[in-house]
């Protein structure tokens, strides 16, 4: 794979120079804790250290890009043929931009052509976060099975974690969200001691890497049924409702806060927007917050290739918390969700 | 817990605003995702969003800061009353820099003053670490007891991070490591779909946070005795001696290269010195790796309050890989561990 000629060509500067992990990911496809990537009118250097070279020189054979120890040769050093230099502002720390504008570097910024560049999923990119929806979804069915009275909130994330670790993950995308009851109802509670009782709400929301890409995904469900969550079935039903009618209404071209509006205007109908406390969701890649964003502020059209939660709540302080969400893409005019499991409320 | 104003009156600057995660962590003792410390000759405020004002204002009653909604005062606005303000350059993107300059601030840089500050353990920063280091150490002991062939090392890695969270860790200090056999030879193998045979060799490199403080541990030990590993038990033998030696004859005052020349000398007298390919150890606390270094590079005198690992290794291309790591302090100039187990050769 090598995504760094045609972004070198999206440039327009002497040479681009990316040291963020994420972004090498990005460029060659590798995983690596080290390195630097180097593109010039005349080719693609991966540099990196000896805990690297041979396994980058054995994942990018093929793809054009040269891969250099930096034991052989300095980076600083084979910059001083150049006058320009594209590196990401956004990501460059002060004492870094100092250094190479005090070398004497015209600095250019790429950030943007980065983040427009990663928004766009190739096949392969796709291929990796489908992987890691399946893994996150298989762990969720096995937990589910799992669940008993008296478990902590903090032992099911832990389940889920280890589970989807166990399928094939090798991190989680972050550290898994699970509310028992009301606890739910704060959308980034995080898991303590409360135990898990029959009847109770259960919010899980959560996402494994795979292949360095992301899944994320929030379920919500009933342990057991105790009669108690009339109000709880009746919002249950419209988060559905609002999550599903993105799903099958969103369309290529239209506007993150148009998407935001499917969702809102149909919580709206039970009198529940004013519960729905935050945007409808984000795009999700090698980050699991990345651009775009699908909110009322969001005036950019989700087309083609682009990856995105689709996750809808309704939050009611102390009492009900409830979000569906599934990782999806926009794909041929219209959107497509990775996951597969059936969202009408589950009664464990 | 207030160590702003301490901080504070280090820098000698007309603000000191903190914005990086960790360091408000360091500075208030308190755990949030979003926010600001800043310090004038006055007082300290902690401002933060909607999600952690009131958490933070229970967490911080008593402390001296006082809490502020982003939503009531803007930071940037509250800030126009100082000429110069304070912040560690080391962690500054470029862009803020930038705004700030703008903003007409001289910008004094406290990164280094941070450093040296977070050097030095309180006692509360040390109960943190314990707990840490207790979490791990049970984690391991009750892993050690389900250990069965055929298991991969991802299982493994995946059991003793799901094994700490249940113990009360909100999250690993950094991805564990778990190797079979020749695998440990690599002091940075990532976890594969190897599988634990009889007498077998295993590595575990592995630790969790507590109250945001890192523990850090390597065991290696043998899953079961087939009888061919005279080799790998006398290279343990010496390590294990290396890792004691650095424990009984550390002194307070002794420089980084002072300490891990203790183990390398030792090593060195079965001629093993060559196989250690890495330096002694390093400083611990809210990050996994900081300042000091124990290493042939380090000057630096190891000092009563400093928290760092002891784990002096031996690596065998492909054949053996030995590593007995303890996280450890200097306390009334001499060195104690955190850590309970019994370091010798283990046979399970």
């Amino acid at each position: 794979m090598n995504r760094a000629r045609k972004f070198y060509e999206s440039v327009g500067a002497e040479a681009v120079l990316t040291k963020k992990s994420y972004l090498r990911l990005y460029l060659t496809g590798f995983e690596s804790s080290a390195g630097y990537v180097l593109s010039d009118k005349e080719k693609d250097i991966f540099f990196t250290d000896s805990r690297y070279t041979e396994a980058a020189k054995k994942a990018l054979a093929g793809s054009g890009i040269e891969v250099i120890d930096t034991a052989d040769v300095k980076v600083d050093e084979y910059l001083r043929q150049y006058k320009q230099i594209a590196m990401p502002f956004e990501l460059l720390l002060y004492p870094e931009y100092k250094k190479f504008a005090d070398m004497g570097f015209e600095l250019v910024d790429d950030s943007e052509l980065f983040t427009q560049a990663m928004t766009i999923k190739t096949a392969d990119e796709t291929a990796r976060i489908q992987k890691a929806c399946d893994i996150a979804e298989e762990a969720l069915k096995k937990v589910q099975g799992q669940l008993k009275e008296g478990m902590t909130e903090t032992e099911v994330a832990a389940l889920i974690e280890y589970t989807m670790m166990c399928g094939g993950a090798r991190e989680v995308s972050f550290n898994t969200i699970a509310c028992f009851g009301g606890n739910a109802s704060q959308p980034h509670h995080v898991p303590d001691e409360t135990k898990l009782k029959f009847g109770d709400p259960v919010l899980i929301d959560f996402g494994c890497k795979f292949g360095g890409y992301c899944s994320d995904e929030t379920r919500t469900f009933l342990f057991g049924d105790d009669g108690k969550h009339e109000d709880f079935k009746k919002a249950y039903e419209k988060v559905y409702e609002a999550h599903m009618r993105v799903l099958e209404r969103g369309r290529a071209g239209m506007t993150g806060r148009q998407l935001d509006s499917i969702a809102r205007d149909c919580l709206a109908e039970a009198d529940l927007a004013k519960y729905f406390t935050h945007s409808l969701g984000h795009g999700i890649g090698i980050n699991i917050h990345e651009f775009p964003r699908l909110s009322q502020a969001s005036e950019t059209p989700i087309v083609d290739g682009m990856v995105f939660s689709d996750e809808p709540g309704v939050y009611v302080d102390g009492e009900i918390g409830i979000r569906i969400e599934d990782s999806c893409r926009m794909e041929n005019g219209k959107i497509e969700t990775f996951m597969t499991s059936d969202k009408k409320l589950l009664i464990l």
